[in-house]
């Protein structure tokens, strides 16, 4: 594990743990075990690890929607969908913060959009296979498409944040409850022979 | 107009087009034309004047949801959610910084879980007319109504934050785009008769 790697691990940990308001570079190379000064070397500010942290869950996340296999199956979709929920928690103050975070760094805030922009088009491809492949109906207008995924969007970046707020102990177990509710919203879509929710 | 109405009123404005911890009590006075110990007089401190709002924005909110036309129609379902959109509107700062907000006032977080369980009742109250009066078809499950609601839920109250993370200027006209987006959810579950979404 190199030094930079380091960093971010332990960033993310205390970021998690508490909010990224809360933690300095100081508490950082602390518990990183690595002197301030070394910090400074690999990271010039906080800004800088937080967009490093960023294109480190982008990579994870490009994983789970590059990937398609043919034909898909409703397999596929739950898979996807269970993996994005643990990015998800693994970078939960990302989403928690979200907003904070972009306002204060403008760089990072182009980058995000740039990238959802990305995220949203793989997913549309994601989800056109889907269609082709006969698992889910086509919806009647291609707007249709867009609303459910947008939907779908919203729900799964702030499904941890809802839980969080109505002071739920969040484990990992709360992401099968996650898939269960854009399951939820999808379902009426899936055609019959594959319209089962996960279990 | 009371002096405690024109604290709040321009309270929700200055919160609205800043962030809420930009916002000191002696900006909201001057911007109020009250002096500071007049402010204090009717508010110890930015929480008490938050909570203040939040029990307004949910005065709003329960005149929705506690409105029950009988038999109920589709209109009513657009109408009520074309008026929460106007809530959220108005009240925009509170969902945009929800969670720090109630991190930072364990008195209002405990007044936001009660009310969103209040709150959640009434809604499921409300969706239990449309299925009584024909509109909606029964979800399977009683669980799988609750899923819908939470999603709905999640959509409504992230609707502006997900326009402003995107870069979106946001207007009075997106809300018409998030009743679309909920109706995208519960359309499936419409009967025939009535499926149609708002124009």
């Amino acid at each position: 594990m190199t030094t930079k790697d380091r960093i971010t691990q332990v960033s993310i940990q205390l970021f998690n743990d508490a909010t990224v308001g809360e933690i300095s570079t100081n508490h950082i190379a602390r518990a990183a075990g690595i002197s301030p000064g070394n910090l400074y070397y690999h990271y010039r500010n906080k800004e800088a690890i937080i967009r490093d942290i960023f294109e480190r869950m982008q990579a994870e996340f490009e994983a789970v929607w590059l990937t398609q296999s043919s034909p898909v199956t409703l397999a596929d979709l739950q898979g996807a969908l269970r993996r994005s929920f643990e990015i998800l928690w693994n970078f939960r103050f990302f989403y928690r913060e979200q907003l904070a975070l972009l306002r204060c760094d403008p760089l990072l805030k182009q980058r995000y959009q740039d990238i959802q922009a990305l995220r949203f088009e793989q997913q549309t491809a994601f989800f056109n296979q889907f269609i082709r492949d006969g698992v889910i109906r086509m919806p009647s207008e291609p707007e249709k498409l867009r609303q459910i995924l947008t939907a779908a969007w919203i729900i799964s970046t702030q499904w941890l944040a809802f839980l969080e707020i109505n002071g739920e102990q969040i484990s990992s177990a709360h992401h099968h409850q996650g898939v269960k509710l854009i399951f939820a919203v999808i379902e009426p879509y899936l055609i019959s022979s594959n319209n089962r929710e996960p279990s």
